[in-house]
């Protein structure tokens, strides 16, 4: 269920940014403990001139790999996110190549009557998950 | 007020898309009671391999019409929610042809003082709404 | 930290669209006190039959030059919000010819624990920041 919404810069190969999306929810997976189809991914790409990220003044030096993600979820625990921010950025880095100050993620939390994954119906309501 | 972002597969044409953000409207407009004027709607275009939509394990199969639909947006009630899940749902299998199956949404809450429909106000605040 | 996504129309040039993001910018510095760093700007430019921005009964009046911008942010007052709105539009009015009737705006709220700007680490909960 999380939603994963990725914004980035243009000129992304195709296998880089499935290695990245591939990584990421595996990580993701591991960390909410949900189903592995549980995937949500949608990826946004930018020109240089529409997508500026900085670094609230923590000298990090961000690169045209910079990967903004933003997450949409029931609520997560402090420590879960912190196992997420903390293993995505490992694994990116040492699998993808993507060093951890590229990275920046944020999150929204929302509720099970919030989701519905089709057929009309709250599945987490319904009992359905 | 309710903003209503959705990420399809590019390919649809610009007849059917003007049906389904429609036929939204309407179903939106009813469930939550709001003015047939309060429409925010804004369509974001994927490629296929910038759009990853799986089932949480439910056994539904999505095809190229896949809508993931995010709902910003005042509190509503849980039955409001879902009776646009299911009318939703309902609505866009009968009038456009879009599988109930193929239908993701999402809702993220906020409250009075988030919004601002223009002229620098807040319109919920100010007594105009 | 908060993070601002702008949806406009295609068709605007390099040079507005810049002045448009560094007046929002700085407007926002000022309303929220946080660091000049403490920029994340994503824009998404749609084609005008993906984007559809009415007014809720209100009696503005939509330019191709509408502005619909949804900020993540940590917790804010209603005050902090108001001024923000009434400055932006006053800001983009006067230095970047944008009617106020074009500007939409509206807040999503987090927590501390829900920002990670880079290295895996939630630097609202280190200390960092």
């Amino acid at each position: 269920m999380p939603l994963l919404r990725f914004d980035l810069a243009e000129g992304w190969s195709d296998t880089d940014l499935k290695s990245m999306l591939d990584v990421t929810h595996e990580v993701m997976v591991a960390a909410f403990k949900v189903s592995p189809r549980d995937r949500y991914q949608i990826v946004h790409e930018h020109r240089p001139t529409r997508m500026i990220i900085e670094d609230t003044g923590l000298g990090m030096k961000r690169t045209n790999k910079v990967v903004m993600l933003q997450i949409t979820t029931r609520p997560r625990t402090k420590e879960a996110k912190q196992q997420f921010y903390a293993s995505l950025a490992g694994e990116l880095a040492s699998r993808c190549g993507i060093p951890s100050s590229d990275l920046a993620v944020n999150f929204v939390t929302n509720a099970d009557e919030d989701w519905s994954f089709g057929l009309g119906r709250a599945q987490f309501l319904t009992g359905e998950l």
